[in-house]
């Protein structure tokens, strides 16, 4: 199953060390601006090295759309978008092709399909989220022009929890600190605790919020095709995700009826809530206030440390410490793919409830 | 969207206040012996009115299953369940058809179909489980021939929250009590929550627990059929579920690499993990070890206590006050909800990893 | 694989010979008007013992809608519909439970999943039928709102071919005379050529025409889900039906280019086609002509004549003379299933294109 | 829907002059031998310019593997393909970007997505076939290793139809031929109706048969997922099938049920069929024997002559002559499509029915 969507598909392709990685995108509507800058941005974001302290590196993760976009629109066709790997080195991960890094998927794997891609992942490394991520940009753009903004940030690294940030902090924050957090005066404390995993040799986890502003009210199905499912879908379906929250989230387990509730009012000829306390979705369907969900982040398993594993060629016990770069806490790199995900369930919930166009926008 | 599942597939249908309730179950193999006591066992758990202090009325809420058992088996095509609404009375929400109720669906269906069936909160209300619970039954008996068990239990009626529970805890105790809790020493603890916020006209939320054993290592697929997104999206579709968490949940947010990893061991020349903080999956594929998965429960919405809401006839602001029996915590009703759905994502899994066959057991 | 379609789909349920049959309806929008009539009508069509020569049985097979309609509307929840079996007895298939029935699924069915309901053809028996007809009722209505009709019609029995007819006689003639046939002159031939089948203890094939008119331009997907392969992949789904044709269908293998081509024309501003011999779709979308679509039915396999056969439990050949009313000819039956199959095909394309929307009316 | 299949998922993308076509396929199962030879040995089945009187041009439509393959083996991670397009010269298109030619899907395209990439017919063009052939190729080469073959070879050119052919000549015959016959008696004959064509500034139909041997029982589901009723799809969503027919096909209609039904007789202890007038599917499932289809090809609709079109930016009538190269008759390179289309159908139905399992081979 690596096809995502109802409506609008999303079929990623590609491996860590292969020749590349991709998504074909079916169900895009004839007549949207599209080109690869719009595409090549959303990557931008998720690429590493995007610190201040380390280099740019421009060139890399170029995406070349195949198809599908014509006089630079859409014509309803389906869009594929490839990115070539380029200086893979498979080298490094020889020396562990049978010994199963702790908290990665790679002994599942095996087990699974009896013959892997080892090298850095391959299926489940990280980089398959390039193909989410040029998704989500076309998603994001459809969607943008009916008045729709998906925007993640980081709201805790470790313990290190962010204050409260506006939604203008919201939008305009996050590109601007390596930690991709709302608010600036947490950055320091965030960016030390990263500092501190990484030179112990270890990892950190963190949460992040996805704001989505702009829905109107009936996206999602009561039952089965409830939005909030899909949303939780899509978001628990990010590698590393282990907990998803819709507005009060795990507080609701705490409030009375008379706290939750989120009483109806007036405002502009408008049915609104008085407050939000539901995320924006009620019996599955939004309701047209903010969709607000969080999600918990686990730590990188690739650490330094050195770690208990078993040789499933000897089988028998053995030890691991993972060389090379890691990112010492993924919770800045996941930002710009939850937001993509979170764009990928809206796009489809407006096309299957009628309020885009399938055909021609 | 009403279907639920790609390999074992159900689709429910009915209203709270309509002719019936029900389910159809496509994609059962041929073979599993199946009778309606096996439905109406788990009917049973989810039935109101099951505490010592109330009546059990055994009568209400009885499955037919209308096709797909011959001679006491299951023959692969479709098994349609019926159960018949018997004492319905939608007099008392003729009072409120325009006054949508805070915390429920009633003003979103009306913007999204123009026209809804009121009565007991029609589609949305809580009865639609009905339909989950029957084929969850079907579900549970499948992948139990597999040695696969799924266990539920409420862990958290408002800031009461269960003590540790063995396994055996959580399989055993559940139906001793009112609240199914496994912890049998916060019996009386929870009852009294519940019973507070009752006596204020007001209701609570809580967490259950969902434990599934015996699964083989390799369900879930890579990438977009992920185990835990689809339990997640699973969870998540349950009316009143605002979190869901697996293994570490949101406490990952707070855990270094070197506590959170897993590290591989060998068992009796089986590959297993020597903690299980990951929650039974990684990369989306069950390690073998038991899936474990929480979820947060917001307070039942319906409350006597008076709230504020919006008359949507006359565009006007109104006050409601919600008569008649309702749970003040529906998280005791959740668990069996709960158990099924879990079921179902598993059942389907099972089948899609070809480790049940699609046609005969 | 018992559900149909992708926007509108439809699940059956049932066997011949269990409790009912019936269908579940997802998808269509709220607000459509609908009564249990509206399904009866259609039903009553495909009944058997239609002939002025036979009892109108007006009891027989009594559609009840469980769900989904509320104050004679839909609601955009599914709508189940389920059919009691009445008079249905068994007894007569005993005898015949390990002898394969030539051209019925009796031994592929006893294959697949090595135990099946053998009373009546179980699950392949043509009641099955009754959940098509009754959700292609639905369909029939819902795009009848936007001036597309359905009209199938007997075109041969055996060798007896009708005669050309116009729109209005394809529209009116064939509910008048048993054989369903729009040209009223061959009623006497076709009649005559069904009896002596029956008189010679064997039965007859056939073929139906199929004519949906008032379609818009544009409904159909350019690669894989095409307008046509859908149509074909329904109509080759109905019990029997071993061919089917599009405009025209086998004759295209015998045209030149300049034969078949369709030279698009101006009228009232339009663009239309001189010709039509496309059967109004082009690249798998419909032109706005008349969709002209054929299948050929096979004879109804139960036959009185002596066959050989193979006794299944004992494995050794054995011969089989099926006893019982069966229809010397299921081609007139068949034409009230084809309307009903190309009428979902529609109504899915008009939602998925956009035509209709998905929520509400 | 640029996908197809349920468990074997073909996605297909690309336009005939945009930067390349492709498929990815998703659900093989882990541990098939698959190199790019396997893809290009089937894509050179079906390039232009076969015939003995041509150019091989070996360069040409050359794929490229880009992901799900490792160290010469499937890993069950989707196979993404690629052709890039190379000579293609857009430039003749230009002066019909307006002129809709007859027989074409040009207007419909314009008329549903306002916006189409006119050069060479775009995405409805028949290199679209492209990705069809390669993904088949994977889907051959799947089920090969069950016993499973698939071969079609032309039946008909016009009014020459091919003698009859053994299955050894349907095996070994049609690659030795411009015309893709079995019968080699009939080449001549057949070429020479297509050079008439051709001389004459027309085109010419014909028909197919395709054939696959070495089929379980048990393939196909019994209501809406017959193999029957997914075959008919594959083929007629094939760009110029008119007529799609299983076994006896339309001659059905003309036959008595004594003649028509295959009797189950034993051979070497298992049942078969004295006779195979079904194709080898009865009730949507097959028995075992042969799976037999017949389809018919409407000539190639650009033709030299001159015909009669509308001006639609103009909205005036118009003439149009179409230039350039193209095949008088399509029917030839429709084999190798056939035979792609109808192996998917069988892989999808073989892993499906669990008779391939999903993760590995």
């Amino acid at each position: 199953m690596n096809t995502f969507g109802r409506a609008f598909r999303v079929t990623t392709f590609g491996e860590s060390h292969g020749a590349g990685l991709g998504a074909v995108v079916d169900g895009c509507p004839a007549g949207l601006k599209l080109g690869e800058a719009d595409v090549q941005q959303e990557l931008d974001r998720r690429r590493p090295g995007q610190s201040a302290l380390t280099t740019a590196r421009p060139e890399r993760d170029r995406a070349e759309i195949l198809s599908g976009v014509f006089e630079g629109k859409t014509t309803g066709a389906p869009i594929a978008i490839l990115v070539r790997n380029e200086d893979a080195d498979p080298s490094a991960y020889e020396a562990i092709r049978d010994l199963p890094r702790p908290g990665h998927a790679d002994y599942v794997y095996q087990a699974k399909y009896g013959h892997r891609d080892y090298r850095g992942g391959g299926r489940s490394s990280g980089r398959e989220t390039l193909g989410r991520v040029a998704a989500g940009a076309i998603a994001k753009k459809l969607i943008g022009q009916h008045g729709i903004g998906v925007y993640a940030h980081t709201i805790a690294i470790g313990a290190v929890t962010a204050g409260p940030a506006t939604m203008d902090d919201i939008v305009a924050n996050p590109c601007k600190n390596p930690v991709r957090t709302a608010d600036l005066s947490s950055v320091a404390a965030m960016s030390e605790a990263i500092g501190k995993a990484r030179s112990e040799g270890d990892s950190i986890g963190g949460a992040v919020e996805i704001v989505a502003t702009g829905l109107p009210v009936g996206l999602g199905s009561p039952v089965f095709g409830k939005l909030d499912a899909d949303v939780a879908g899509a978001l628990m379906g990010i590698g590393g995700v282990k907990a998803v929250e819709i507005g009060a989230g795990t507080r609701s387990a705490l409030l009375k009826g008379s706290e939750m509730n989120d009483e109806p009012v007036l405002e502009g000829g408008q049915v609104r809530a008085r407050t939000n306390h539901c995320g924006g979705i009620l019996g599955g369907i939004s309701t047209g206030m903010p969709l607000v969900c969080r999600i918990s982040v686990k730590p990188t398993p690739s650490i330094a440390k050195q770690q208990r594993t078993v040789d499933i060629a000897r089988m028998e016990e053995a030890v691991i410490a993972i060389k090379g770069r890691h990112d010492p806490s993924i919770v800045p790199r996941v930002v710009p793919v939850a937001e993509a995900m979170v764009a990928l369930v809206i796009a489809d919930h407006m096309i299957m409830a009628g309020k885009i166009c399938p055909d021609r926008i």
